[in-house]
């Protein structure tokens, strides 16, 4: 297309700005955790909220959101997957603002969040014990919720939450936070062992348990084929 | 915030446009089509894309997807699910264009699509048998349909696709055409009785078969239930 032409289908009208947004869920201290940023700017100076900010015009979507969540949290390296777009009226006083949400996994002891650029503070928050969110936050965060809870019924979760190397306990702790309720011990296992996704391993679990637990870790082929192919994990 | 705050936040920086495009597919003919517009302007005029088009700054997303479905083709009234959202740099000639994709399943029979507006033309096309496509809309396409058969394993599907009244023949015919291939029928029958999410009539088919095949219908408080829950239908 000429630039006579491209110069024709440039919109004088006025255009939204477009966000990306990124929720982190974490593991740690037997908490299911999200990463939180401390605003540094108005609008909801000094106000929690997810690290995202305004894409740029010459990089990909998941590439603003990667940029983003390193500038205002340090963490880099994040396996992204795009969670829903919210572009309701009035979300940001800033004006008409469509936000691409993001979501991802991690292992919370891993990813030291440091607050930087946009954001005075970056920390890990319980999401059962969470600060007053800015713009319409809450609202992502439990859509990125509800996806998690959802995932965990159709697909193998837990390598990228989880220590190469765990428990059963562990494994069955992560659904019922991740689930928000406590799941009958031999049900669990029957089903979980059922799914062909863990190798049993040789080891026990280090320290002074009395009956020490045996470690599994997942047969990552096995893991992966899940994941792809799909299941129902009736829990 | 008062106007003076606002203006202080009224980026002047270059924005992306943001539009919507809608995936609709129907079963008719015996065949899964998706609804395809001819394009009236420049960039592509001519050429056949998804129905779509840049939001207004004061209506939501979802409403600037039904606002574009109706104005080039005519339907209304259609549940849209929000797909996904395609931002790569250089997908729209015009300049960085974000779009936000919404899918739906409709009776292609009883939606009489009709081209207007900014659509020279409106039609159903098998998605076996498609035109080249505008922009990446063949991207956004397939995504649609990834989706689509991704649906069939853990949900119940075929309620706003069949016609009310339907023979088994009918509903393992739409699992093919979404699977694109042949499904064991003694399996198959046997598999969505079990799901029990259909009602046997005291009907049967009208017509001239030989041996008329009952009719059924989705119990519909079971088939939401499932919807809701989700399963997993190995097929």
């Amino acid at each position: 297309m000429s630039k006579e032409t491209k110069a024709k289908y440039s919109y004088d009208f006025p255009r939204a700005s477009v966000t990306v947004d990124c929720v982190l869920f974490g593991l740690s201290e037997d908490k299911l955790k999200v990463l939180l940023i401390q605003r540094a700017h108005d609008p909801f100076a000094g106000k929690w909220a997810l690290p995202g900010g305004f894409i740029e015009m010459e990089e990909s979507l998941e590439a603003s959101a990667l940029r983003e969540l390193e500038e205002e949290t340090g963490l880099s390296k994040i396996y992204l997957e795009q969670l829903y777009t919210f572009g309701d009226c009035g979300r940001d006083p800033r004006g008409r603002t469509i936000s691409v949400a993001y979501f991802a996994l991690v292992q919370a002891a891993e990813h030291h969040a440091k607050g930087a650029d946009d954001a005075s503070a970056a920390e890990w928050f319980p999401v059962d014990k969470l600060p007053k969110l800015a713009f319409d936050h809450a609202k992502i965060l439990d859509c990125a919720l509800t996806r998690l809870r959802a995932k965990v019924r159709y697909q193998p979760i837990g390598f990228e939450l989880l220590p190469r190397k765990f428990t059963l306990s562990q494994l069955q702790r992560l659904y019922e936070l991740i689930l928000g309720r406590e799941l009958d011990k031999r049900n669990f296992r029957k089903k979980i062992l059922g799914m062909s996704v863990l190798e049993e391993l040789d080891e026990v679990e280090a320290g002074g348990a009395r009956r020490p637990a045996k470690l599994y870790r997942f047969h990552r082929k096995q893991y992966d084929a899940l994941v792809k192919q799909g299941f129902h994990f009736e829990i």
